[in-house]
C-alpha cells in the first residue's frame, strides 16, 4: 500500500523556484525560532518566510552572535533581553531548553504564530512540489473546527469534501481554529525508548489531511511545527520549566498541549492535526534524550489522566482564567506525584502575570474591563 | 495540493492480474451483501472475494431471481427465507431497505463479517494498483485499536509507524478492534441536501491513513464498506427499521454506528476509520433520499445528544446486555421525539432475542453460563 515514499527535502534552489502567491496574513501572523545556532536553515525557507516577520528567541550564551541570513526581518532576543523585559518574572523561561520558545510568543504582537525547529527543513509532496508549510496552516487556523462530532471524510471545509450523511446540521458552522498541529516526514518525533529501539525508522508517509481532534481527546502536541491563534489561545502556550536547574526536559510541548486542549475544550475551540508536513532533518541523541525524558515517562502515567479528569468551571471564560485554575489543580493533584509541580503551578501564575504585563489590552478583555 | 486525484475504479482485468497471497481468515469471515438485483459486481472482486463465504440478502419480491456469478460460494435468503427462520421476530428485520442485510450478521457462524453494497467496485491506489478492500479490512481488525489517547501519526501498529513522543506508555497495548470502517472514492456519502447542493462533488483524495476514533467521540458509520468481529460487537449491529412501513429511510448504519461506538466505549473495544477505498460508482436519486431522510434530518439534532450523553451501568458486561439497557433508554428518552422511537426500543429487543436464539453459544456466554 505504500504507493509513494516521500525520502528527501526540497532543495533552496527547488523552493525558490515555486511561484511567490500573496503571502497570506503577511501583517498578522510572527514566525518564532527558538536557536543555538546561525540559522542556516531559512535560506530553505527564503520564499515562503521572507515576508514575515521573525522572532528569534536565543537560547544558551548570550554573548554568542546568531548569523540570520539577509534579507529577512527579525528581532532577536538573548537571555539577557528575557531578564531584562521580565525583571524577576524571567524565572518562568527555561534555559538551554527549546521550551524558551515560549517567550516569543509573549513578545509578539500579532494575531498568529507559526513557530518552527531550526533542524527543519521544506518538505516535499509526493508529486515532489515544495511544501509552503505555513499557508497550510493558515488554511487550517482560517478556517473552521469540528470537534463535537467526527466526520469521516475528514476536514470538511477542504476543498472537494464536506459533511457526510449523518453529520448533524446544527454542528456544520463548526468553531473557531486555535490551533494547527503540523507533521513530520524522514525524522518522526519519537522518545528516546523508540528512538532506541527503532534508530532506522524513517517517515516517508504523506497522509493528505487535516483533521480536528475531538473534544474530550488528548493529543501529544509536537512544538516543532505548530501554529496558532495568540488572540484565542496564547496564555495557554506556556512551553513550562525545562532544561537547566530542572529535573526534566522534552516536555515542554507536550505540557503545552495538555494545558492548551483542555482549555480548548473548555472554551469551545478547535485543534486541528495532520498537513503540513516539515521535512525533520535529523535525529537528537537518544541516550541525552533519555536523560531528559525519563522522568517525563514516569510521569506522564499519572498527568495524562489528571489532564483527562480536569474540569474547568464555567466562570473561567477567559484563557487567562482557565490557565490560572488549572495552575490550583495542578498544585493540588500533581504536587504529589513530584514536589517539580509545585514549583511548575507556581511559574504557570509568573507567566500568565508576565503575559498580561507585555500584553495589557489582552488582560484587559481577559478580565472583562476593556 | 492534490497530488494525485483518483478518479477511477479497477478493470476486472486490472484486478485479475494482481497476485493472488494467501486469503486471511478465509475459515473465518462471512461477506455479506443485501441487494436486489443480479450481483453482477462481484465479478470486479473475484480474486478478492472468491475464497470467502457470500450471505446473500435478498431485498424486495422473493420470487425474482438473483443471478451470483460462477465460482462464488454463497447462501442466498430472501424475505420467505427470512419469516421462515425468525417467525414472528422476523417483525424487527426490515424490509425493502438496504438494512436487512443485519440479517445476514445473525445467521453468520463466523467471527468475522464483512459487508459491502453492491454498487461497489474495487478502487485503486494512486499508484494505480486495484485496491484489496477486504485485505485491509482484516488488518485493520486483528490489530489494536487506542481509543484513549490520540496518536499523531495515526495507527502505530502500521509498518513504519510507532507511537510519537508523548504517548503514555501504559496505552501502547492498546485493546481489540470490533470495527473496521471503510471509505470510499468516486461519489462520497452524502445526504440528500448535499447531494441536491453539490451533484457533481466527487471524492478523489486517497488518504492513506487508518486511525481509531477516540473513545467518547461519535461518528457517522456507513454500511457500504465496514467489517467487524461478531464474536466482540455483531449484537450491536443492529441496522433498525427503515423502508417498508417505515417513517425513515437511510439511517440504518447511522443507527448502528451511534449504538455500537457507546457499547464499544463502555467495553473498551477500538473502532477503526479510514482505509480501505472502494469506489462507489453511482450516486443514489437525491430526490428520493429526502424523503427517506428528512425525519432523520430532525430527528439526529435530538438523538445525537442522546447518544452522546448514555451511560450505560457497569454491571452491563457483554454487548447483549448493553443493547437492552440501551433499548430502555431510547424508549424512556426518545419517545417523546417521536412514537417511532418506542417502536424502534421494542424492535431492538426482538432484535437480541433473535440473535440470541440463532447463536445459543453466544447467548450463553453472555449470560454467564458457558
Amino acid at each position: 500500500m505504500d504507493y509513494k515514499k516521500v525520502t528527501e527535502n526540497a532543495t533552496p534552489e527547488e523552493t525558490a523556484a515555486m511561484p511567490r502567491g500573496i503571502p497570506l496574513l503577511k501583517d498578522e501572523l510572527d514566525i518564532v525560532i527558538p536557536t543555538i545556532r546561525n540559522l542556516d536553515f531559512l535560506e530553505m525557507w527564503r520564499p515562503f518566510f521572507e515576508p514575515y516577520h521573525l522572532i528569534i528567541v536565543q537560547d544558551g550564551d548570550p554573548s554568542k552572535t546568531i548569523n540570520v541570513p539577509d534579507g529577512f526581518d527579525y528581532e532577536l532576543y538573548n537571555r539577557n533581553d528575557i531578564n531584562r523585559i521580565l525583571g524577576p518574572k524571567a524565572s518562568c523561561i527555561s534555559f538551554k531548553d527549546s521550551a524558551c520558545r515560549c517567550f516569543g510568543y509573549m513578545v509578539s504582537k500579532k494575531k498568529y504564530i507559526f513557530t518552527i525547529d531550526d533542524d527543519c527543513f521544506v518538505g516535499k509532496d509526493p508529486s515532489g512540489k515544495p511544501i509552503n508549510a505555513l499557508e497550510q496552516h493558515i488554511k487550517n487556523i482560517l478556517s473552521p473546527s469540528t470537534p463535537f462530532f467526527f466526520n469521516t471524510l475528514y476536514d470538511p471545509f477542504r476543498e472537494g469534501a464536506d459533511f457526510v450523511r449523518g453529520y448533524p446540521f446544527s454542528l456544520r458552522e463548526g468553531v473557531p481554529t486555535a490551533v494547527s498541529h503540523g507533521l513530520w516526514l524522514n525524522i518522526p518525533d519519537y522518545d528516546a525508548p523508540t528512538q532506541l529501539v527503532k534508530p532506522r525508522e524513517r517517515n516517508t508517509r504523506y497522509v493528505d489531511m487535516v483533521l480536528t481532534i475531538p473534544k474530550g481527546t488528548l493529543f501529544p502536541m509536537c512544538g516543532m511545527n505548530l501554529a496558532f491563534d495568540r488572540h484565542l489561545i496564547g496564555p495557554a502556550m506556556y512551553f513550562g520549566l525545562m532544561g537547566d536547574g530542572q529535573p526534566i526536559g522534552r516536555y515542554d510541548d507536550m505540557w503545552a498541549g495538555w494545558c492548551t486542549k483542555v482549555i480548548c475544550d473548555h472554551l469551545n475551540l478547535g485543534v486541528k492535526t495532520g498537513l503540513p508536513y516539515i521535512f525533520h532533518s535529523k535525529a537528537s541523541n537518544p541516550f541525552v534524550n533519555l536523560k531528559k525524558e525519563y522522568k517525563g515517562i514516569f510521569w506522564q502515567e499519572d498527568i495524562i489522566p489528571f489532564f483527562q479528569a480536569v474540569t474547568l468551571p464555567k466562570e473561567c471564560t477567559t484563557v487567562q482564567e482557565c490557565y490560572i485554575e488549572l495552575s490550583k489543580q495542578v498544585k493540588e493533584k500533581l504536587s504529589k506525584v513530584d514536589p517539580y509541580f509545585d514549583k511548575l503551578a507556581d511559574a504557570m501564575v509568573t507567566w500568565i502575570e508576565a503575559w498580561d504585563e507585555l500584553n495589557p489590552a489582552g488582560a484587559a478583555v481577559a478580565n472583562g474591563k476593556a
